[in-house]
């Protein structure tokens, strides 16, 4: 009997990378990334220049991706299911066909997909400034990152365009109705990105005509359709071929790393750390967390998202700022192989990671980076180790949150680049959250977890669970608190918190951002000013 | 006719520097530097390891400087005045025709000077929880580096020395004793480190038999006496060799740099930082300031002491932690390249200066240094150029605070290494004070202002103005404020001042302080615990 497979398409921000997996081993048999042909637009389209905080997309770049990689990864095989994840949220405007508007009117910013880092701040601000209780899971407030408030921007701002929109539609979702003919959405993306609620649906009257603009959710693992007979012919692709419902790139990775049960803490530590809490009781959005769904990330579970704006950045900044070694390369291993020989706190240096502002509990962009504690006998490697010790107390500030509103937290699991880089990071991880810490063994863990959706889709496995079991992390590495250290970090935890709560602390960093952020603009303006004045 | 000379010598910590100078001219003719033969005693005395704390030194390695010294200059020459200035306090015992106890019990470290660094802590607590009126011009608090304190713990802890004690005596009057023969002690020592006071004299029953080992003291520039026939005969000196009372090596520098008036801010910008400020009116201590005394600095004037815990340590400590450059003796001269290039507080970064603790107007060793303000795209000559802005907004603290009293600052002087090393700093230093500053263009100013007392002490010149306007430095170099930085660090001195007066933060570098040295401690200890667990 010849192998069947499953695909999982990961589309990132810069290419998509597919996996293609054995759907009776489990075994990653290829892998294929293409980057995208236009990249990320910020500066210019067709020659224009583009309006300051545009981000954005090609649609078309979606699907010659996905044929390229369904045809490296598929041509000839015989494939069950596909699954897809997506940045998110990064909505774009259809015709009722699902032809992209881009292709349509490309001189048009507004036509193409406003990529999740594009901010439409200035309507949700102004939404926000209404309120209403659809933002309730989400505390109380829009992001300009948002597909309601990108809407409030398209509408407004490009009206024949909206129009012309019979479908505004998350670029995830569309790529789904591209490969099988349907439009069905994902309720995850609906729930998080489009305040869509099983009780109530999407807001209504928020933004005139949008409601019409979207469609039903369905629940992540549900079927889509077939691959189109187009699609078939263009990868070579045989087999069912059942492609499952799109899903927000940060949530995937669950199946893939055994994240299936409440009581889960999951955290991605990469450039900046993302966090995912799962739990069975519907106790509403813990105060301080970002935003709350049930049922949209797994079925029949409340998923609680969390962050912290700078992570792995902000190590990479104070060793690029600061190099130990003249190989720059040595860098890295270098600073930790020093730091790990202290102990915690040595030297008596503390930090506040807020190296790109705090997201938890203040969802503040203008707080900045701290060091206190310095003296003479302070060492470059001690600073390093107090910027490694204040990303975890940050991580603990979200798990106690969780643990305050009464979530269950029963195993913290830990993925991403930094957990197999950086050892002395998760041992610090469990030392500061006094918690065993599970890194899983697993390559691509993202496609992996787009895979064990297609797998779901096309009932290769009955359930999330089983899927994880089947196709997921085979083995994890657990990393035990050490309980010296443990005491030594309750304390200078309780320091850290105590200053994330010092106000005139935060009041000084503001200023300084103000301070900073009108110098500069006052630097970049002066040259012109001169040349003017002459 | 031949020429005359005045000779002039700085006592410091580790050699004693001596210059040649022709009364006439001003010129500087010679100079010579003689190393202590002892050194610092800290570890150990004649093989036995001494207590925690001791700093002590030989009071035989200060006649074997001043002999070489003298011989070395002066044989031959026609000597007509010689000024002596000595770290203080640095008090030791004598017996009635001066002969140091050291001398007659080498195998007792109470015998020997004890040099300013040693502190008698715990005597001086003890004396301030009595409190007392003579404390008025010092904030209330006696020094644990002061005689008073120094002379407690030697009569406590070798009653039969203090016994044998018939005097207790600055090195620095002792030393002047010796060369002339007459006990003629100087106002400065007895006015700033024993407390004395010209309307009340010493402070009585601080501790018991202190008062009747004193004597009175004489104004700075009184004449001590002559050279005696031996000391003649030993170093070849001819000439009347009047010896001037002695004075504080912080206070000499005055009358060298040009300042002998009411109304001037002196600074010593060196690894710590100095200031002095001369006043004419009886307005008590300005509040935070350290100490206040009349006619004992510069007679009919009072002089207020300030300083800075750390400085250009502080600043040595960043370059050498974070080196800019493979070619270490350029890191400076980089720092400060890229560091100029900015504008002020540029990126936003800010910083407490108090890397070895906080003087003024806290008072507080444990408190420590501070960055706020750090960000991703915060530079290693951001941070370079933060710290040297807060070692000047430390500065304006203590200016401030003069100010606030009433003292009408008038010129502002800056003398010692870093204004000649460090240039940009200088600058900044104008800037953000808002005022000129006056750099003195002198060669070894301390010795020359030594070398001003033995010319004023010999009637050489007939006061100390006279005494600076004809041996003085002959140029000042100016700085002037720039009025748009100015605008700028009104502002961020406005935020250091805030932070320096945020409460929780002070607590948190106090328990961090705590937290660190109870873990130093610990890490000590851990070592011979196990060995002995064995």
């Amino acid at each position: 009997m010849a192998d069947t497979y499953l695909i999982g398409m990961d589309f990132g921000s810069e290419s998509a990378r597919g996996i293609l997996v054995n759907s009776r081993t489990g075994e990653q048999e290829g892998h294929h990334v293409h980057p995208y042909s236009n990249g990320i637009l910020t500066n210019s389209l067709m020659g224009h220049e583009l309006p300051a905080n545009f981000v954005l997309q090609v649609p078309c770049d979606y699907t010659e991706a996905a044929e390229r990689i369904l045809s490296a990864l598929g041509n000839g095989k015989t494939i069950l299911g596909i699954g897809i994840d997506f940045t998110a949220s990064s909505p774009m405007p259809a015709r009722a066909d699902g032809t992209a508007l881009a292709a349509l009117h490309p001189e048009d910013p507004h036509a193409y997909v406003k990529l999740w880092k594009h901010s439409a701040q200035s309507q949700a601000d102004a939404i926000n400034a209404d309120g209403g209780e659809y933002l309730e899971n989400f505390g109380g407030k829009l992001s300009g990152e948002w597909l309601i408030a990108k809407a409030a921007q398209l509408s407004s701002e490009a009206p024949a365009i909206w129009d012309e929109t019979d479908r505004f539609i998350e670029a995830g979702d569309w790529l789904v109705w591209q490969l099988t003919g349907n439009e069905m959405r994902s309720l995850d993306f609906a729930s998080y990105k489009a305040q869509y609620s099983g009780s109530s649906g999407y807001p209504e009257d928020v933004v005139p005509g949008l409601t019409r603009r979207l469609s039903a959710p369905l629940q992540v693992g549900s079927p889509a359709g077939v691959m189109t007979a187009e699609w078939r012919q263009r990868t070579g692709i045989q087999g069912d071929a059942i492609v499952s419902v799109a899903v927000i790139d940060s949530h995937v990775v669950l199946p893939a790393v055994g994240a299936v049960e409440p009581g889960v803490f999951v955290g991605a530590l990469g450039t900046s750390a993302g966090f995912l809490i799962l739990d069975d009781e519907g106790r509403g959005l813990p105060a301080g967390l970002e935003g709350a769904a049930f049922g949209a990330v797994l079925p029949n579970l409340w998923c609680y998202e969390a962050g912290q704006a700078a992570f792995g950045d902000m190590l990479a900044w104070y060793v690029k700022t600061f190099p130990r070694e003249a190989d720059l390369s040595r860098n890295f291993a270098s600073y930790n192989e020093a730091a790990q020989a202290l102990g915690p706190g040595e030297g008596g240096v503390l930090a506040l990671d807020w190296f790109a502002g705090n997201r938890i509990p203040l969802a503040d962009s203008a707080l900045s980076g701290l060091l206190v504690g310095l003296s003479l006998k302070s060492t470059a490697a001690g600073i390093y180790r107090a910027l490694i010790e204040a990303l975890c107390y940050g991580t603990k500030t979200i798990l106690d949150l969780a643990l305050v509103a009464g979530v269950p937290v029963r195993r913290v699991i830990m993925t991403s680049g930094l957990t197999r880089n950086n050892p002395f990071l998760v041992q610090t991880m469990a030392d500061v959250l006094g918690r065993t810490i599970e890194v899983p063994d697993v390559e691509n863990p993202t496609a992996l977890g787009a895979a064990i959706h297609g797998a779901v889709a096309a009932g290769i496995v009955g359930s999330f669970a089983e899927g994880a079991e089947r196709l997921g992390a085979r083995s994890l590495q657990s990393f035990e608190p050490d309980q010296d250290r443990l005491a030594d970090y309750q304390l200078l935890y309780a320091e850290y918190r105590r200053l994330a709560a010092d106000e005139e602390l935060r009041r000084a960093m503001r200023s300084l951002h103000m301070f900073d952020a009108r110098n500069r603009q006052y630097r970049q303006r002066k040259p012109q000013e001169v040349e003017a004045a002459q």
